[in-house]
């Protein structure tokens, strides 16, 4: 195993805590002198937080370890292609490095739509790699969607179980007549034959 | 006075907060249903984060009040133009508008070097208005790096007059002879005359 498989595994363990919390399993650390000193796994809906993205989390922290807010000499390894605030992020931090797991086409700018981590015209450009346990990077969000869709197909199947459950159970109390809001096509009474 | 200047001049006080901090004076407030929810001004040394610009700061302030991290049907009103890492955190909160007040060409990502808020390859455009009170929000930064450039010349001169009395307190000290690292010219005595 490589040092950026080594330092990449531990960025999966913390997508993997992500998708414990029902997140979309994104993580990373944050490397410097060969030592991890940030973690950070996506948080965006517990923390109702725009923020609480895995890079932002692990950036803060970091600034906060090393007194400072320039990252110089520290590497972030990634499981998923940052986004254009992430990648922005890693810029304004003077990062030198960051290793990426897996792309995100859809909307990653560290290569897809955009590559802001490399544009010339920014005072800082970071050094990227590419498809570090990629496969693993892909199969931890891959997993999290499939089992995702199963969950709400499951509980989409389960509302339709309980409203058929309470429409009997109301035609039951009903007698043999359903309630009006239940069966649209029931014939209201005429106006002519309320009032002849 | 218009909407936007009134919100501006919010903005305004917030980038003063920052310079009386000795911060870069930039600052935000963001606006929702009319009333201010969230402010923020850098503080990017006093908090040794990377991400404590005033755009984010104001961000993460407006989310955990609505309990969400969608900005939705909010404006901000900041003071300069976002940079990459702001612009994209502005994309990602999906909020609705950004009022700038001057623009920054070196740095600034939402119309300058480049326009990541209104990029069509995104899931979301922030509408924008540009030059609100942009004299004042541009005289508050040219004054912050004027006084900045006094202080730092100010400094200059009292460090080397510091030096300069402490050289001749040597010399005093040391008789009409000033010591040797004070004078490299000073004659060493030779070797030969030591052990003739």
């Amino acid at each position: 195993m490589t040092i950026d498989e080594k330092f990449m595994k531990k960025a999966i363990h913390q997508a993997r805590r992500a998708a414990a919390l029902g997140e979309i399993p994104i993580g990373c650390v944050i490397v410097c002198d060969g030592k991890v000193i940030a973690r950070g796994f996506n948080q965006r809906l517990h923390k109702h937080s725009t923020l609480a993205h895995a890079e932002l989390e692990a950036i803060d922290r970091a600034s906060r370890k090393l007194g400072d807010w320039r990252l110089e000499g520290c590497t972030m390894y990634v499981t998923l292609e940052p986004c254009q605030m992430c990648s922005g992020a890693l810029v304004q931090s003077r990062i030198d490095r960051v290793v990426i797991g897996t792309m995100n086409p859809k909307a990653g700018c560290a290569g897809s739509l955009l590559n802001i981590l490399q544009m010339p015209q920014f005072n800082h450009q970071v050094e990227i790699t590419y498809g570090v346990c990629e496969k693993e990077c892909s199969a931890v969000l891959t997993d999290f969607f499939a089992d995702l869709r199963v969950r709400v197909k499951e509980e989409k199947a389960a509302r339709k179980a309980a409203e058929t459950a309470s429409l009997v159970r109301m035609r039951s109390e009903a007698g043999t007549e359903p309630p009006a809001s239940a069966d649209p096509s029931e014939k209201k009474p005429q106006k002519s034959e309320e009032n002849p």
